[in-house]
C-alpha cells in the first residue's frame, strides 16, 4: 500500500463559470483526487479557490502540478502539505468584542458617544486601562535577526512564529498579542521605533532578536519604559529550563541550590538562564563559551567561567546545554550521577541513552522544553498586577509554578493545560504584589 | 415619575468573602437599585466587579458614590454612563482562528511546524500574503492631535475612536485593523516610525492627525511605502462628501459635473474635498479659508480660491461647508436654487430649515455624512486588488458606489447596511484592476 500525499492548491481562476471545470478535469486527467474545495475570494476578475488533492508519489504530484500549470489563464499560487495549509490566511485575525447592530450602537461606540469616552480618559489617563485595551494587550516585538534556529531570515519570514505565539496568548491567556515587524536592525533604532509606538501597549515581548544586540535593546528598554519589557529567548526560555532542573532534582532527590551547576552555550538563553538560576538561589553557576565575549558577559552579571569543557563536565553536578552544536558532550566526560539537560534541537548535544549509559543519573533532550509553558502566564500575571517592570523574583515565580505544576518523573507539563498558565499567572501576580514595592517596580 | 439614572460601577474589593455584601449595603442603605453584578477579574489579593445600580436622581447617586468611597479597603475605580459601560475592558481582541487542541497541532502551528512555513516565506517572501495575516491587516496610526472634534488631546485618549474603527473594519469588511498609538509629533519621527513597523501591515489607515502636519505625512508614505496608505480625514471624508453631493444632486436634477462648487473651509477634509470633486469631473471648484497658507495649498493642487465667503456663495451652485462654525452662513447669502451641504457636527453652518427657508433647493447638516461609510470597503477593495497605492480613481468609484446604493430621497446610505461595503470594496477593487496599470499602481 502507497503512503498517500496529501497537498492543498491554491489555484487562482478568471471569474467566469467553466473554470473549476478545467482545473478539475486536469486534476482527474493524472490521476488525482480531489477532496475538498474552498473558495477563499470572488474577486471582480478572479476567483482564488483552495482544492485539496491526494497522489501516491511524487512523481505523481509533479505531474498533476504541471497539467494544473499549463492550464491557460490560471494561476497556481501555492501548494502546500498540512502544515502549509493551517497557515494559509494567517492564524490571527483582530476582533471586535461586541456586535454593532444598530444606529444607537454606532453612535454609542463611534461618533459622537465615544467623545465622552475620550475625553474621560484626557481628564485622567489612568482611565485607559478600564476602557481601551490597551491594558491588555501586548506587543511581540521581532527584527527577524534570530528567528527559531533559522537564523536572520528578516521579520516577515519570521511572521509565521509570531502570529503562533499571538494565538496561543490569547487561548492561553486571554492577552491581545500584535506582531511589531521592524525592517530596522540597529538598537539605537529598534529602541526609538518601540518606544514610540508604546503607548499602546500593556507589555513588550521581544522575539527572536539575535544576539549581542537583544541585550542592550532589552536594557533599554526595560529601562526606558514604563511598562513591563520581556526578551522571551533570554527570559522566557531560561524561566521553563529552570523549571525543568527543578524537576530533574526532585526526580532524583539533588538539592538544587546546593548543587553546582554548569551551563555550556553562553548565548541569549544560556546568559539569562545563569542569571535564572542566580536568582532562584544556586550559590554555584559556571558558564563555558567559546566566545571571550559572551563569557565576560557572563561575569559581568557576577557569573563564573570554567577554562575548559571538560573542567565544567568534570565539576558540575547538573549541566545544561545550549549549543545548537549536536554531539558536542562526548560520553566520557559524563561523570557518575549527573543531570544532563543537553536541550539543543532537533538534535541535542548528547543523546539522553548515551548519557544514561555513561552513568548519568538523569538526562533529557529539549524536545518538551517549550517556552510557551512561560510568557502567556507571565504577562497574564503583570498586566493583571498592573506593575511596570518584571523582575527575576516573578520569573523564578514562574519557574516554581511550572514546576509544581509537573507530574512526578516528567520533566514539564503539558503545555496546553490551562490550569498551568493559570498557576503560573497566578505566582507571577502574587510575586508582584508582595514583592513590587519593594522590587520599585509598581507604576 | 422621576428619569431614572443608570450607572456601572467598577468597584475593587479584597479577595476575601463579605466584602461584596459590603457594598451592596451600602448601596441598599441610600435607596440604590443593583442590577447585573459581573466578576470582572479575580486577582490574588484583589476582586473587580462590575455592578450596575439604579437610583432616581444625580443627588442620590452621589450620596451613593460617596457611601462605596467611604468603605475601608474597598476602590471605586470608575463610575460610566451606558457609553463608558459599553467600553469598559476595550472594544477589540486579537483571537486565534483556530484551536489548538494537542500537542500535534502544537507542533503544526509552532514550533517545529512552523519552521518550514518560514523558509517557504523565506525562499519567496510573496508567500507571505497566503501564509500570514499581512495582506489582511491595516494598521490605524495616530498622533492623537485631532481626535474627533477635541484637538491635540494625545494619543491614549484618542484610542476609543481608534478601536472604534478597528471594530468597524472587522465587522463590516473582514479587514484586521491595528490601532498604532504614536507618542511623537514631527512628521519625520512619524514617517520614519510608520516606515519601520510597515513589514507587518497590507495598509496603512492615517487618522486624525493634525492639519497642516497629515499633508506632508500622507505624501511621504505614499510615495516611500508600497502599501496603500490613506488619511482618513483628508479622503476617507472626502468620499462620503462626494457621495453625498451626488445623491443631492440626483434629488434635484442639478447635473454636478457641469456646476460650480465651492468648499468653504480649506482644513484637511476641505482640501481634499475640492480634489475629490475635481477627479470626479467637476470643472469649477472654487474655495474659501481665512488662512492664506491653506488658500494657496488648494492653488498648488489646482484649485480656484474665492475672494470673500460672500463671493463664493454668490458664485456657486453647491455650498459645502466644513468649518466646525456654528452659523457661519448668513440667510441672507443663500442664492435661489443653491445646493447647501452644511456639514460641521454638532452645530452646522446653517440650520437647513433656514437655508430652505431662504431659498435653498436643498439642505442638510451633518448629521448622516459618516465615515464610517467608505473607509471598511475603500481598504478592503485595494487589499483584494493587491495594488500599492489608492488613486483618486478608486475613491471616486467608492464615492459612485455609495451613492448608487444610497434609497431616492435619502442622502447617504445606513453605515451599517453590508451590502453598502461590499459595493464599495467591488468598486474599489474594479477600479483598481481596470485602472491599476495604467495608474501604475501595481506592485
Amino acid at each position: 500500500m502507497m503512503n498517500n500525499l496529501i497537498r492543498t492548491l491554491m489555484v487562482q481562476t478568471p471569474t467566469v463559470p467553466g473554470n473549476l471545470g478545467r482545473v478539475a478535469t486536469a486534476i482527474g486527467n493524472v490521476g488525482g483526487d480531489i477532496g475538498e474545495v474552498e473558495t477563499v475570494k470572488v474577486g471582480h476578475n478572479y476567483t482564488m479557490r483552495s482544492i485539496t488533492v491526494q497522489v501516491e508519489s511524487e512523481d505523481q504530484l509533479e505531474e498533476l502540478l504541471e497539467a494544473v500549470r499549463s492550464l491557460e489563464g490560471i494561476t497556481l499560487h501555492t501548494v502546500s502539505d498540512e502544515v502549509l495549509h493551517a497557515h494559509e490566511g494567517g492564524k490571527i485575525q483582530m476582533k471586535s468584542k461586541m456586535k454593532i447592530e444598530s444606529i444607537a450602537d454606532l453612535r454609542r461606540v463611534y461618533t459622537p458617544g465615544v467623545a465622552n469616552v475620550c475625553r474621560a480618559i484626557q481628564e485622567q489617563p489612568d482611565k485607559a486601562k478600564i476602557y481601551t485595551s490597551i491594558g491588555n494587550t501586548v506587543a511581540i516585538v521581532t527584527d527577524g535577526t534570530a528567528i527559531l534556529g533559522l537564523g536572520n531570515i528578516g521579520p516577515v519570514a519570521g511572521m509565521p512564529v509570531m502570529e503562533g505565539k499571538a494565538a496561543l496568548f490569547d487561548q492561553l491567556a486571554n492577552v491581545n498579542a500584535i506582531p511589531i515587524l521592524l525592517n530596522v536592525n540597529e538598537p539605537e533604532e529598534i529602541i526609538q521605533t518601540v518606544k514610540n509606538i508604546s503607548p499602546g501597549f500593556g507589555g513588550i515581548l521581544l522575539e527572536d532578536i539575535g544576539s549581542p544586540h537583544c541585550f542592550e535593546i532589552e536594557e533599554r528598554l526595560k529601562e526606558e519604559l514604563d511598562i513591563p519589557v520581556m526578551h522571551d529567548d533570554q527570559h522566557g526560555t531560561a524561566v521553563v529550563t529552570l523549571a525543568a532542573a527543578i524537576s530533574a532534582c526532585r526526580s532524583t532527590g539533588v538539592n538544587l541550590k546546593e548543587a553546582k551547576v554548569g551551563q555550556i552555550g553562553l548565548g541569549a538563553a544560556g546568559i539569562a538562564t545563569c542569571r535564572m538560576f542566580m536568582a532562584y538561589g544556586v550559590k554555584q553557576v559556571i558558564g563555558a563559551d567559546k566566545s571571550p565575549e559572551a563569557n565576560e558577559r557572563l561575569v559581568s552579571y557576577g557569573g563564573k567561567v570554567a577554562d575548559s569543557l571538560e573542567e565544567l563536565m568534570e565539576n558540575c553536578d547538573i549541566v545544561i546545554a545550549t549549543t545548537g552544536v549536536p554531539g558536542l558532550i562526548r560520553k566520557e566526560w559524563i561523570r557518575k550521577g549527573q543531570i544532563i539537560l543537553a536541550l539543543s534541537n532537533p538534535k541535542p548535544e548528547i543523546e539522553p541513552e548515551d548519557a544514561l549509559e555513561a552513568g548519568a543519573i538523569y538526562a533529557t533532550d529539549g524536545r518538551s522544553v517549550n517556552n510557551v509553558l512561560g510568557f502567556p502566564g507571565i504577562f497574564r500575571g503583570v498586566l493583571n498586577a498592573g506593575v511596570r517592570d518584571i523582575t527575576h523574583t516573578m520569573l523564578v515565580a514562574a519557574a516554581e509554578a511550572i514546576a509544581n505544576s509537573t507530574r512526578p518523573g516528567d520533566l514539564v507539563p503539558h503545555p496546553l493545560n490551562l490550569a498551568v498558565h493559570e498557576a503560573v499567572s497566578e505566582a507571577v501576580e502574587r510575586a508582584a504584589v508582595v514583592h513590587g514595592e519593594k522590587d520599585g517596580v509598581y507604576r
